[in-house]
């Protein structure tokens, strides 16, 4: 790794690099949690004077029906491109509370790793750009292109008001390529772009039988059992062989990997064992047929139940028919699956499983969209370089089994290319207790940022690879 | 109907025998909630002093584990059979509360019924057989059998502690017959005695998969997920199409009814649109194919979930594969079921089921055991007459689908043949909100009681039928 002078700056101002993310962490801005509604406003404002502070020439809070999102810009040269930051500055809720060595919103430095809520997801992540940009005018005096940066506050809680600020700041937060660092790298040692998220589709369905719960011997065996008839609607939904997805038309817009995909994804260091440790010791992995783990995560889609309820769950015994049982589904979505479209069609496959003697209503609601970048895309080759730099070692090409709707959004509405380029680790904790932010990772992003904003420029202008 | 003395001091007295049960039933004797402890004991202790005003020679508070129970005796002449008169004192939880039109433990008389908690289960019941011992000894000065009581305080938890206590006190119970109203009748204008109780088998079953809830972008679709497989199991354990129960041996004991008794059965004035109403609405009759909705309820086992739970069921989304999954089931048995062997077939069954992938872990515990009394016992003899002097029409033979297992005690341990007379409606409400007494039914009801204790000792010293 050739040292450059922003280096050696970032090098020298490390320590008050982490003092000032360590104040920004004392902040417990939870958005979820009504009673932080005030916090999640004061780290908009702490983030606005930051971006200040580091030299953009305007910061201010944008409104939402929900919490206020962080707007900077400094618009160095016209003819030069634009690049649109995007992170978050809410964070998860923090229970269980006690399960935490030092108090999530107190970060404390134990060997190396700065412990705090949000450390890493994504006030951290969100401050390599700010430190970068100050590197970039305390040594140089100016930007090598325009940026613009968005920081919102209801990211953890779906993004629920964003696409309505992006339509209604288009003009303001229009670019030419959106960069997001709020993506893990694939393991320690493995510096990784992220060229592809899922998207995402909710349904709720409900069973509803008697009125009231039953008394199991008065009625039970002569009356539907609303416990039963979801059970069987929600094991009809997927072959318990093949592990496809049997709602109609599910897999109809899948947009099959490349051959050179599948084996891209194959060069990969996929650990199986560590995979399971990480799943929660799950003690095997299972899936769709004919498809590795990765594929699985990355390139198909799933329907998972993520909650399901019915009847008597207290001690002892209540023998009854439960009146009703319901359950929370989701699907995560690959290209070129339309999140709309799929809630509808698990919708209406639950609609149609319904047996008689009971009454199912169902709720669907899309999630967010899938996204995929062009792997030879020159942003791409911008952000590799970058990572060279930070890491020594050659970038790889990884996708995401999550979701993250802002770049879906970006690219809809703005029509962005974006740089998925983040320094966080697989083992961090983010949304977990004790979650942390390895120090040598955050200042390697900071030298990664740096070197992206010096190659940015030179790959949007020049010719496409 | 023919009136007699007895009659006629009971119409009498009715006011009375209204104020004394009300007086009873304001005494929140709630026996699953702790915080009702001391009540229970003062329940119990208000039945013993009745007891002895009514002119049993002795009451006392019979000890358990949990909640006493009540026993009184008047042992008339030693060459008398002897009765063994079960109730409880014990009540079912009142909420929701605000359903409730009069409170719960302040009895009120409205068109000709009680209202509280108790009113008919079992205190009401109960108070018949004291006030038809009041009645026997003011206008007759003696009973025309011994009689011996045992109300218990533990029935509507699953009379956890009654096996214990009747083996323990199997001297003192000793009796010729059993004699129990705790049961309802099968519709008004139809007087009737019930010949046989299901059993019961409880089952637990949980399913684990990781130790903690999973990001389902992350492991989603790779993993096993515990809501998924509990519900393919759970749909696993009953045929959609014909309604059985598919657990290896589950039918193997099951005693076929006679075609006289399924004709007996379906004399009975089944009306399905008002059992529809009853079953709080329910759309329609389901169940094991080839047999009759009585027949369902009353001579086939079933199994039923009666509760489920897995993962998040709170408000919006949460996108996990839930750690763990879990059910309770139970079955309700008849004769020759053992509790012991279906519980451990179904858990049996379930843990067949499991998948690779997750752990599944089962509980099983016997409920109680099925109960069939002979039709042509001459104790049923004695009941009819006496219903028939109630209600002046010949009454019809029912079983019932729920469980009351002192009854499958008391023959198993005391070698007891039992009467179920009870005049309690099917709308009576009871275990809901409003739960009432009909005092017409009350008042046929001490006369049928009286009539009984007259009836018996000829029936049981007479030839078999």
């Amino acid at each position: 790794m050739s040292d450059t002078d922003l280096d050696a700056y970032c090098r020298t101002h490390q320590p008050r690099f982490v003092d000032e993310l360590s104040a920004a962490c004392r902040i417990p801005s939870i958005s979820a949690d009504p009673a932080h509604r005030d916090d999640v406003r004061r780290s908009a404002e702490h983030f606005a004077a930051a971006a200040l502070a580091a030299g953009f020439q305007r910061a201010e809070l944008i409104e939402t029906a929900g919490h206020p999102a962080v707007y900077a810009e400094r618009l160095a040269d016209r003819r030069l491109p634009t690049a649109l930051v995007y992170g978050h500055h809410d964070v998860q809720p923090v229970d269980p509370l006690e399960e935490w060595i030092s108090p999530p919103f107190e970060p404390e430095v134990r060997d190396g790793l700065l412990y705090a809520r949000g450390a890493v997801d994504d006030k951290g992540q969100v401050w390599m750009h700010l430190k970068a940009v100050e590197a970039h005018l305390r040594v140089r005096g100016e930007l090598p292109l325009n940026l613009k940066l968005v920081v919102e506050g209801e990211e953890e809680i779906g993004s629920v008001h964003f696409d309505e600020l992006v339509t209604r700041e288009r003009d303001r937060l229009s670019a030419d390529v959106a960069v997001v660092s709020d993506t893990p790298m694939f393991a320690r040692g493995v510096p990784t772009l992220c060229t592809g998220l899922r998207g995402l589709a909710h349904v709720e369905v409900e069973v509803t039988g008697p009125s009231v719960d039953l008394h199991s011997g008065q009625f039970g065996g002569a009356v539907a059992n609303p416990a039963e008839v979801l059970a069987r609607m929600l094991a009809s939904l997927k072959d318990p062989v093949t592990g496809r997805v049997l709602v109609a038309g599910f897999y109809d817009r899948v947009r099959e990997p490349t051959e050179a995909e599948r084996r891209q994804l194959a060069t990969l260091p996929f650990d199986e064992q560590r995979f399971l440790e990480e799943a929660g010791g799950a003690a095997a992995v299972v899936g769709e047929q004919g498809w590795t783990t990765l594929e699985r995560l990355w390139l198909r889609p799933t329907l998972e139940v993520n909650g399901s309820w019915s009847g008597y769950s207290g001690a002892g015994h209540k023998t009854i028919v439960p009146a009703r049982a319901r359950a929370k589904l989701s699907c995560r979505l690959v290209p070129d699956q339309e999140p709309d479209d799929i809630a509808e069609r698990v919708a209406a496959a639950l609609r149609a499983l319904a047996p008689a003697g009971v009454r199912v209503t169902v709720s669907a609601s899309p999630g967010g969209r899938p996204w995929v970048m062009p792997g030879d895309h020159p942003a791409l080759r911008a952000a590799r370089a970058a990572m060279r730099h930070g890491f020594g070692t050659e970038p790889a090409a990884m996708r995401m089994g999550g979701s993250i709707p802002p770049v879906a959004t970006f690219q809809e509405r703005l029509g962005l290319p974006a740089v998925l380029i983040g320094v966080g680790l697989p083992d961090d904790q983010i949304h977990a207790p004790n979650e942390h932010f390895d120090l040598d990772q955050y200042a390697r992003g900071v030298r990664v940022v740096s070197r992206l904003w010096d190659e940015l420029p030179a790959a949007l202008s020049g010719p496409a690879a």
